[in-house]
């Protein structure tokens, strides 16, 4: 259930509104958005009659009901306002959400050694990526392959971000471990396995550190979303989801189905910010940049791409890592089509519109807003 | 198995060639690609040693097996060039094929009577559409559901076409349709719940028309390959390759899941060309427009989207068609993204871009070739 | 909707209501069941009153409505009551259905020659099999694997027919072949490929033979029904659903998945009989037996295996076919579960075990075992 | 890679073997089993040749590769002989194999109150089960479902196998709570949801007890046998492997698929016991039965079946579980079909066999109806 307030509701309105809901045995979450103040109610709200909460301000606008079974991450929730998510790394805060330049996120696998993840990071961070991705620990289907080098990683992804600046994206698999990460991490990762584990969500989500989701591999939109939910239940709002492909009865030339048009319907029913990875989604470096630059276009926040020095050496995932010179050559793709999507940032933009007449972008935007809200 | 001869082997060394392979009971298939002629050997080939045809003649550079169990399908029988498919339309020859422009297809689910095929004809034609799809025959899951208006609605589409010079396509179910569909189709469909029905396969492709072939539901991309390899063993090489959406765990928010990854991989496997259709694929037209776009960029040769007078009345798959005004709306994106891959006619190439230096489009057609031959 | 009338209701009673439904366009079908007679109402029932029916006459029990979009093969159209299939053979007629002994189908994958389906047919009569299997007409993903002998086959089948007296069970594919295969064939079969191809449907259900359907790889239960719809709704009430494996995610170690839990599901939805095929079910000849003998105890109608006589050197589906010593074998302990089920006919269970107190047990365990072992 | 040592190999040779494999940095495990001593070998093993260690010793038979990617699971691993798990409880040791009686597992999805689950561990030990299964800590896809009552419910179950001497499964989530599951657990339960949470896995394993590893339900053989061998290389043999229902395109009429042919499939490639839940295999009572007594003519070793005193009532699991009549009647069921297949202990065949010639099948047929018909 949700309180819509007229903007300008002043604080005692809103305070007496949160002591009446308390006393019911409800909690309250205030969130200000662009037009509205809109007051979550999570609790028993089955048996609460909308006109008794009508009752309590001449400030609320209207009162609705949450259809969905997931709440706090439902559109509904925001009543119909994107969110963001605010990370800071060494070279400034870098925000993911709809209305926002889009994202990239890159590196390897895993953590391999010094040198190769120090020349992967200034690589990507040149090639304009904001992120660097990196395994300490993997979660591996045998337990007899390569599995992370664990807490030593964690310190090269220490020093690669003190020597590049760049935020750090690591996943973490075990609660033990969680202190660790968050000490290294700018954004924690649960992985595709782990995204049923709700003992890990709910601990991730206490350490307070911003959780990149990814999708279980056999999971619906529905599930994904409440695991999402889960974490933001336990009290931490900043959330990415992650598309990295599902699985299909076809897995013969791809590795598993990557699933865009997860970008259109979460765009439906979810306020976070969305990232598609194309590496694992394909499972083939040749699929990557056509899947990429259609996420893109498919309205997604932000993108994770494997890049490896060597893919063919590489020890987990080579089939599906870009080389470094592949990586520089699909970022000038990726940041011709945010350019377009007017996903890129401003600086940017000018340089490269500075002579163009080219009518794509502003058109682009009015017309696809106007089909969404159709 | 293949043999490459030099592009300028005279004809008697061809026909040389062409009755010692009969002599041996395989079937020679002769194709003039711009580097290369191709001679694909159909037939028991197993047996024969490559060294025995290579010293058949002095012009033939290389043989080599093709691998796949497709093969005249395959990208390898054509020695890595893709084809095309010429339709001729009242308007004009239309081609689908990667080094061509896009081609868009689009009309209602069925044809319901004159005046909405009539009107949405004229719409879609203006907005720059080159093709009417509308169903006589449907496939529909309940035998209490309508089922098109057969034969009546093969003459609404016909007149269609002589008013606005539209191609047609549309599908036929039932092997004793063929001449009634072939009469007034410029292209006949092959439904996905027909993908694996092999005796309609075998007879559309017989008369002679080019066939538009939908993967089926919970086809593999291999199976559709064999399917297509059907009517290209019978004398038909106009085949055009449409994914739909295929059939997943998760069908709760969308109908299928459009596997929009098949492009990328089609083009290592196929020279055959390459058509989406987000209104299947998603079952919802909110999420058209950003699935359509998408396939663009990842490139494919034509788009199928379902297009109705008032989708809310319509007499099946309303909810998933764009009413008129949507669709006019999303032909201003999808030429816009068509112009960006450099897939538009040249015309409206040479307007967008009179007065821009905008380098996205070079530089991706070359970033991308790159990358797909890496 | 139906209307349930008193069992004894009098002729003119029934025609009286008949002539009224009919004059309000509605066609009614009537069933005779052991405790009512029920009347089905097919057509626009959507707008009538229920109590507009039930004052029609003192002798109708109750009206009600059909909630599944499936009808005449509802289990609510026949309040209740399983139907049953009789088909004639040489040897007699033959009932699939809920309250009638196990029909076991066997027979190989494609009619190869006379030696081998004479052979066969003599060795599945002699073990207890009711019907012989066997494809003239092949529905192969490959055009170039061997497609069935077609009409020579078809002549074969009628020569195993008469030799054996065991009813003929075969595919058809095309509608141009429908009449042929009626000729000889006692069940036509739709096969899985098939099972969307309603044009073929509704003339197969037109020939007036009895038909077996099989499940689509990718269909649903209730899509599968509708299928079955179809039929019935064409006029021919003789319809046998076959399970015979699904395509899901996992296809490593088996050709499909046999989805046995499709049993009890359909024993609550349709009155339809039921048959299992766990050659194509598993792909494995290894995994027939327990699968087969697991069918029975979940309460399947009829079972079909394949077996061949040499399956290493079958032109189809060797890996998946018992030889024929293993057919002998596992028709010991089909009919012991077939028994302990009280499906067996009367006078093979008196012959069984009129000197045993309990031979099931140590038998089972040693053909199982070496079937296993195989 | 395994040797096959003769049977009556003198210690002192093995020991020799021995250590000349850890001298080459490989861990040798010796298995005893009925007709051979099996020393498998894990490690590096790729660069060693056959031969090599073929002469290490006239003891050694033969020396095999194993070709599966699961090396201690495989059943090459014991060169073919089944493994077995004791699990030992206050009311004696209960073994879990394939040589062995069928293990009955019941009890309620989670552990409500302690009348109720007295109660239940009353019913279901008078009835012949062996073990109570129950859930404290419970993965549920709603933040805001019943989560299980944890501590006090793991008390609830060390209360009721005081009272009953039934053995206790219940599932661990977090690795903060394997002690205090460790405390009351006889076999502890690693969920679907947790089947790829390979940090949960090792350390479960470590904790010593018994381990009942439920398939993922997007989860491949392979990849839960894998799952499984990560248990056995943190140094626990004890693990039986449970089959719950797979998640497929169809989920109208059951919750899951359940995969029966699994139990056939792991029989060639493990050597673990199995078990199968048809409750969430199928998500339906209805279908329980059928399900349940067809698992155990396919091999089953043992089976999980969810009870509940008021399924309607049921914080959670209700649609699937059997009230305690229901599953009295069931276990009738089970225990005939376990004695069919030579799988009851003993004394239970000699009493129930005693006085009788053939009990089984008018006993089923009525009680399967009741049971259906509920």
């Amino acid at each position: 259930m949700i309180i819509i307030m007229k903007i300008d509701s002043p604080t005692e309105e809103i305070e007496s509104i949160y002591s009446t809901l308390q006393s019911w045995g409800i909690t309250p979450e205030k969130y200000v958005g662009k037009h509205n103040i809109v007051i979550g109610l999570i609790g028993d709200t089955e048996e609460i009659d909308i006109r008794q909460i009508q009752n309590l301000s001449p400030c609320i606008e209207r009162v609705l009901r949450v259809s969905k079974p997931f709440k706090r991450v439902s559109l509904e929730f925001r009543h119909g306002e994107s969110s963001s998510v605010v990370v800071s790394t060494p070279n400034g805060a870098v925000t993911f959400g709809q209305n926002h330049p889009l994202v990239t996120v890159a590196g390897p696998c895993s953590v391999e050694n010094e040198e190769m993840i120090i020349e992967t990071a200034l690589v990507v961070k040149a090639a304009g990526a904001q992120f660097l991705r990196g395994g300490a620990y993997k979660p591996r289907t045998s337990p007899y392959c390569f599995q992370g080098h664990g807490e030593s990683a964690l310190g090269l992804l220490a020093k690669a971000r003190e020597v590049t600046g760049l935020g750090i994206i690591t996943e973490v698999m075990d609660t033990a471990d969680i202190q660790k990460v968050a000490n290294v991490a700018d954004v924690m990762q649960i992985g595709a396995r782990n995204m049923y584990n709700f003992s890990l969500l709910k601990k991730v989500a206490a350490a307070g550190k911003p959780v990149l989701l990814k999708r279980g591999l056999g999971a619906t939109i529905e599930e994904w979303l409440m695991a999402a939910e889960y974490i933001l239940a336990a009290g931490n709002p900043n959330v990415i989801l992650c598309e990295r492909g599902i699985r299909t009865f076809d897995q013969k030339y791809t590795r598993n189905t990557l699933d865009l048009s997860a970008i259109p319907t979460l765009r439906t029913l979810t306020h976070l910010p969305i990232m598609i990875d194309p590496s694992h989604g394909t499972g083939n470096a040749k699929f990557v940049p056509s899947m990429a630059t259609a996420a893109i276009v498919a309205g997604t926040d932000s993108l994770m791409i494997e890049v490896h020095p060597n893919p063919s050496k590489a020890l987990s995932d080579g089939p599906q890592s870009l080389n470094l010179e592949q990586f520089e050559s699909l970022m000038l793709d990726i940041s011709s089509f945010a350019k377009i999507m007017g996903r890129w940032p401003q600086h940017a933009l000018t340089s490269a519109f500075k002579h163009s007449t080219f009518p794509v972008n502003s058109h682009f935007a009015r017309t696809s807003n106007t089909m969404l809200r159709a």
